[in-house]
Parts: C-alpha cells; sequence; structure tokens
C-alpha cells in the first residue's frame, strides 16, 4: 500500500458548547496543521500516488474556504461543535468529493482512501480515515 | 475512523539485560515522548472521540507513576527488559485500564482502540497498538 | 552565555485592522507555541539559570491569563493590533515584571534577559527580546 | 501490534519525466529523511522488536548505496520516475531482502511486516507499507 | 529587538569540488528549509515587523529563482561551492536588495537585519547573518 | 556571521541535589538532543564554516564518552548538578578544545565561536555559548 501527504495549515475561531470543553466553551481559536494522506494499492502510469501539483492546489483551495473565519458564523457549522476530530472529516469529506469530482486528475480516481489529520497544538491531533 | 491523540513526556533511567543491547546494558536513561492515541467509529454527543482534558489528565497521572524513577528499581519491571517497545505496551495497557475503570468518561467506554508511540530520540520510535 | 527555554501554547481568537492584513482582518484565531528564554552569564548555586519549575508555572499562568480568550474584547488590548511579534513583547515583559516581583525565586534576580519566541503555525514565528 | 522506526537520510539527485511534474521535469534533488518502520505481534525473548543496532546499520548501508548520487545514472532506475513514494517501496523491498537473508538477525524472522516513510519536506512525504 | 520568519523550502541538485567534501563531490541534491528572520528595534505603525504577506511573497520568489534547478549549471554560480553556509548568504543578500528596493514596503525599510538559515537535513543546518 | 549546527543525542542517568529539583533528585535520565553550532565571519577557502564530516566526527566521539552512562558514577562529575545547562557548557568547552587541538582541521582555527543546545525534551531544552 503506496500514500503521499501533503500539509497545509488553517487560522480559525471558534467556541464549543458542552461543559465537556471547560474554558474552550469560550470564543477562542486554533492554528490548525492539516495533513491530508491519499493511499492506493498500486502507483499509475507516472509512477506516483497522485499528482502533487493538484493535490496541494486542491487541499489548499479547500482550506481557504475555512481559513481566517470564525466558524460559529460559518452556516455549514450551525448549532455543531466544531472539534478537531470533526474538522478532520469535513475537510477528508470535501477532498473525496473533488476526487470523484475528477479535480485530483484522472488517476485520483485509482485512488482507494483517505485520511485527514488535524494538528491543534505541538501536543494534541485528531484524524479522521475514510475509503474512496 | 476517528482518532485523538495527546503528548505527554517521561524521563527515567533504565538498563538492559542481553548481548544484543551492547553498550545500553548500562545503567543509562531516556526522555520519552509519549504519544496516546483514541480510536472509536463514530464521534459521541458532543461531537467528540474522547473528553481531551479527562485523556490528558490521566496520561499525565499515569506517567507521573513512572516519572523521575529507575525502572531497575521498579518492582513492576523486576526481572524485565524495559524496552521502548514494551513500555509503549505498560502505558497502552494501563490506560485501557483506566478507559474500562470510567476514569476517562461514560463517553470513552465508546472507544475501539488505543495505540501509544513513545519516542526515545530524534532518530528512533517504538509503538504498541490494541483494541478496547 | 547560559539560556533555559521552556515552551507552553496558547489558544485564542483576534482580529486585525489595516489593510496589509487582508483576510486576516476578519475574526480568526491562532495556536501559538510560547517559548520564552531565560539568559545569565554564570550559573547559580545549583548549577542553573533558573528553577525550571517556577518557571514553567509562572509561564503557564501568565498563558493562562490569554488563554481560551477573544483578544478583541480584552480590555488590555482595544485598539492594538496583537501581532505575534506583539504578543512576544507583551508576555516577555509580563515574564520581566514577575522575575522582579521574585515570582521565579531569589536566584532570577541575576538573570540578564528574556526572549519569547510565538510560533503561530509550522511557516511562521516571531520573537521579542529584551534585558532584565 | 507493536512497531519500532528508526530514522536515516538521504541526498540525491534526480529529474522526472511526464507533464504531471513540471519543474521537476528539470534536474533537481532532495533530502529524504528516511524512516524504516519494523512490525511483529509479539516482542521477541529480549522484549524487542528487532535489534534496533542491526536495524540501523541495515538501514544506514542501504541508504549509504543510493546516497549522494544522481539516480538518474543509476542502472536501477534506468528510465523510472524515482518518485518519494517509489524509493519507499525500493527501500522497503531491499529491507525485507536484507530480513529475509538473515542480516537482521535470527530475531528478525519473526517480523510481520515493514513500512517506510520518505519526507521530501516539512510539507510533503510518502509511504509504502508490505508485509514479510 | 522584535523579529519575524517565515519558512520556505527549496529542491535543488549541485556537487563539490575538495576533498572535504568526501562523497558530496558527486552530483547529489538536497531539500533546503530556508528561514527567513527580519530584525527590527521598533514595531511599525500596524504594529508588525514587517508585512508578512509580502515578505512571503517575495522569498518564495527568490526561492523559485533557484527551485528544481542543478546549481552547477546556473551562472551565478560557476566556479563556487555552493555550501549551505554560503547560500544562506546568497538567500539574505537577494533578500536585501528586495528589502532596499522597496518590494517589502514602505514600511521594511526600517529593518535592521536579516539572517537566513537553510536545514539541509533533520542533523544539519546552516546561517547567515547580516546587517541592512 | 556565518554558522553550522549539526545535531547529535545523548542517553544518560542522573540525580540531581538540592530541594529545587523536586522529584529530579531522583536516579532518573534523559535524552538530550545535542546541537553543536560553529562560528566565523567569513567562509574559507572551501566556501564552508567547518568541515563538516570532522564536526560530525569529534562531535560524535565526544558524546559517545558520556553516552549510555550514569553521570552520578563520573569521575567528571563527582558532586556536580549534572544540569541542561551545565552540561551545554561540558560539551562546548570539549569541542573548544578539539578545534584547538587541530582535531576539526587547520582550517577551524578560523572559527569565533561555539555554542551547544541541549533539548531535554520537546518543552525545554538550554544552550550554553562562548568565544574560540
Amino acid at each position: 500500500m503506496f500514500s503521499i501527504t501533503v500539509r497545509e495549515h488553517l487560522m480559525i475561531a471558534h467556541s464549543f458548547r458542552g461543559e465537556v470543553f471547560g474554558p474552550a466553551q469560550r470564543l477562542h481559536g486554533a492554528t490548525f496543521l492539516v495533513d491530508a494522506t491519499f493511499r492506493r494499492a498500486e502507483l499509475d502510469d507516472d509512477n506516483i500516488v497522485v499528482d502533487i501539483g493538484l493535490a496541494t492546489r486542491e487541499l489548499g483551495d479547500l482550506v481557504g474556504e475555512l481559513n481566517y473565519r470564525n466558524l460559529d458564523d460559518e452556516d455549514a457549522f450551525k448549532g455543531i461543535n466544531t472539534s478537531t476530530e470533526y474538522l478532520a472529516k469535513v475537510i477528508a469529506d470535501r477532498l473525496a468529493d473533488r476526487v470523484h469530482a475528477g479535480a485530483l486528475g484522472e488517476g485520483a480516481r485509482g485512488l482507494s482512501g483517505i485520511s485527514v489529520t488535524l494538528h491543534e497544538s505541538h501536543i494534541a491531533w485528531a484524524s479522521y480515515e475514510r475509503a474512496l
């Protein structure tokens, strides 16, 4: 099994609802390092997993939709706790949509899975992994 | 599949028995960066994998039982080579016990697995992965 | 010249005023890794720069005053662009006040300087350095 | 499941063929951080996954065969795009050969899998994973 | 004294002349992480060291002039050992030229110094520091 | 001003005397990442700061004298608190001796300074800087 990973980052504000979140119920923010991993069983004709240029462009574009925003004000997240693990899924699912739409190239249709890891600090991170 | 990881660290002395260990048969020591990962298929009602506050507290408490000690003198490790991979299992198993005892909250009973990685330096690390 | 550095982190929301900031004029947020460095010419009687326990406690306490907040709502920062470089100075100056007040121990009066580095992402950071 | 990982690095020149590679079709180069992971279900009699001394020596020796070279001029890679993901497989397969030949010790015959990750920069890396 | 640092990277081929370089006399390559630091005594009217957007754009542009190339074939480096420390100076001097030309904004004329660090691997890096 | 830095690591046991050290008064241990920096105003005839091969060999040799040992049992450290900052000085001074003895090559006589940073964990490190 092969994979490649590209890293982007994201700077957002948000707050959480629920006692479990303690002081993070207040409006605060985070820098998320976003690592997107693409997996497939065999390499394509160019000897790669996916066009890393397209993968980087699409991840950057997708992260740009969230970047420099207060997630509490975004329609997509109304009433939702935008936890690190939840945001990992949001980004993985949106990347999967782009793969299916052909935005990562025809070769990307051979991908078997995606995982996304979001680092919220040097001591905490979260991941979501899914099939394609 | 979702996961979250929290990082702690640990500073211990120990020695190894067996020619395979070369100079590490002498009493020496290590700083271990301890990464504990918790996994589950679906998020809980708060949209999280586990209460990261409780996870951090319990990992810190558990690491505190080993920290600033000579493992050669600990009853739990008499006659045992406390290799990095073995210690990863010790910490994973003790975390699993705490999950089962409810110390990470009721929601943590939905966790499906734990893995622990111990970094002994910038060029060597070991992991142990288990179901819950 | 000797120094020691301890690392904490901080998760805040804020926004900037001025065209130079582009999309960062919107309310967003950041995780800052906070590295506080203490310098002195000679070690003290315990052979250290400063009591690392006290340094960590005071840095953590000071960071806690800012953590999980929207800096735009804090009286201390009304009308101020809380840039990474500016926040490095805020933390360095508050640490200096604590050193002068004796909170880092009597030995800390021998410190000659402090610097604070705030990492806002894996590709950008800022520092402020001052004498004591 | 247990694993240990050791890190080496590699500095090579190469070029790619295919429009997908853009400017990387020109002769350029890379430093690859090489992380080799060895997996097994149970620890051996010394309480380890594999003799880390032998693992490090064999990985270093194997990396030395590629180091400080222009891969375009190597017979093994004639007409092949030496992408990061492809090189991860080359190194994993060569390590597997050495395990089977006994170069990592008799105990290493109990290993169940190998994976190799090559970091080409702080924002991109690739992996290959295989059974033994 | 304040500073900000931005990170880029660079992938090049080159070779060295001189016995001191051993196997690095062969054509090989490197990924350089490029950290450019800008220093000044006081913040500008926007409360920053320099417009980080312009600094990132200019560093990226400048790095792009060297990226994906065999430095042995570049006119600028004919007969020159393009060591890591030498390339740090090249990049620092070219950044300084851009500052003086106004490419980093009028405010950047208040900068007092630049330093550039190039990481050639996880275990070796080099820096060059100069006044403006 | 130019510099190059090379990284090694060191795994030792030790204990401290003095209430300020709290639980670190017990016998424990540490992995130290050891970063040795060499500085000079101008590059030598090979366009380098120092022969990185010799620098790495000498640092490795010097670190080997301390590695896999209980520092409490070493004659050189009897009655001395081997704090991170103190050990940074020990290594810097021993490196300076080797430079003066010619072990880093004749060119190394042009070096103007050395600094050594020891990382004891991901959240604490110490440095010592001296002239040559």
